[in-house]
């Protein structure tokens, strides 16, 4: 394998998340977006609105993967603290830029690009803006973090920036089987086996149940095509003698 | 205020939610069982299928936080390793017990009860145990950390046999208020200056899109009902200003 694999961490900002207030969309749309780029989410953290909080972990994460995704804590209000936590984490100054305000005033006549709004151009120092193509009010890049609106339409659509900013690693595959009737405790054993004779490549099962039948999604993740399809057959060929 | 505020750390275990392939639900879950017993949700991590990942994780939110969470990897497979990892946060032993074991006989016989399902009887040392009205296989309680299902069904039903360990605090109360036709722009200054005004207590603003029409949830959370009502009212009050 010639190509390293690429990680990054996602940190997802608002106190509505941790309250069960509000059902987070923005990880699968993310961690959907970076798949075919080769990226894998590694950790994801869930942060109250707390500067000090946010900063830390930016931190940590921007040592730990090489890429960082934050969401949530840039709009107008007194709670969107996400920006000054950024500036926070690395030491750097924060202030209104004026390519940042050019974009709000695209949007907003100077009559109504009142305070709260100029909030939105807050940009810690040296940052690169990130496009937002449906409220305009854009994200930024600080070194290898990527701060994004926490509205899953805005969010979704800065994604579109940044995808030329990644380098991406190897890509994983993946092989699905789905067998119903059959649970974990019947095949555990057995996949672990498979598991352990496929050192590269990673297994999961993930029961269901669905009215009244139950069943197991297998999956198979790896980066060599030709080992999964060879730990494939192994679990199929598995299955048929289970039920036989 | 004679009671504290109690918290809860929850980590959510397994690589299918990091990579996108499932969504969530229990944090909501669990959220949503925890506030009317005064026990705040203050963080949640994500974390893949790595025993040493999850035991520094569980022994770091074990201090941080009065309560800790776990969901997922209690299962029968090679990738279930939430109960080793635990054994390893506590430096514990990890053994079949019979209790948990007597727990699995109720389900299946002894030729059913095959190496792979005996896994789910590997307990901590010192645990308790944690009923499974569902499919019975226990979860297990290690000092101030609950050790759930993944599957969402079993995961709701162990919280039936945790409401009595937990001692609550302070139960949070809240106001929401809903206007239509108004951004976070437009109030954000005004917002900020109430929150100024009140600081015992925490207010978000949440903007939705829906079809042609935009708007804001405002919320206000908090311990003293009066002071709810007071900071509620001077919301009303400055909507009705800016509106007029």
């Amino acid at each position: 394998m010639d190509k390293k694999t690429v990680t990054a961490g996602v940190l997802l900002i608002g106190d509505e998340l941790l309250s069960g207030r509000t059902q987070d969309t923005n990880l699968g749309d993310i961690a959907r977006f970076l798949t075919p780029l080769g990226v894998q989410v590694g950790e994801v953290r869930m942060l109250s609105d707390e500067t000090d909080i946010i900063a830390n972990a930016v931190r940590e994460f921007s040592e730990r993967f090489d890429y960082v995704f934050t969401t949530g804590g840039i709009g107008p209000t007194h709670d969107d603290i996400t920006a000054d936590a950024i500036a926070m984490a690395f030491g750097l100054g924060i202030s209104e830029r004026p390519d940042a305000l050019a974009e709000l005033l695209k949007r907003y006549d100077e009559m109504d690009l009142n305070e709260a709004r100029r909030r939105m151009a807050r940009i810690p120092e040296g940052a690169s803006l990130i496009k937002n193509p449906v409220s305009l009010a854009p994200g930024f890049q600080t070194k290898n973090v990527f701060t994004l609106a926490g509205v899953p339409q805005i969010m979704r659509s800065m994604l579109l920036d940044i995808e030329h900013r990644i380098e991406g690693g190897a890509v994983t595959s993946k092989r699905s089987i789905n067998v119903s009737g059959i649970g974990e405790g019947d095949i555990g054993g057995f996949l672990g086996k498979i598991a352990g004779k496929y050192p590269d490549i990673s297994i999961g099962s993930y029961p269901f149940f669905k009215g009244d039948g139950y069943g197991l999604n297998i999956v198979l993740r790896g980066l060599d095509e030709s080992i999964l399809d060879l730990a494939k057959s192994d679990v199929e060929a598995m299955l048929i003698k289970l039920r036989t």
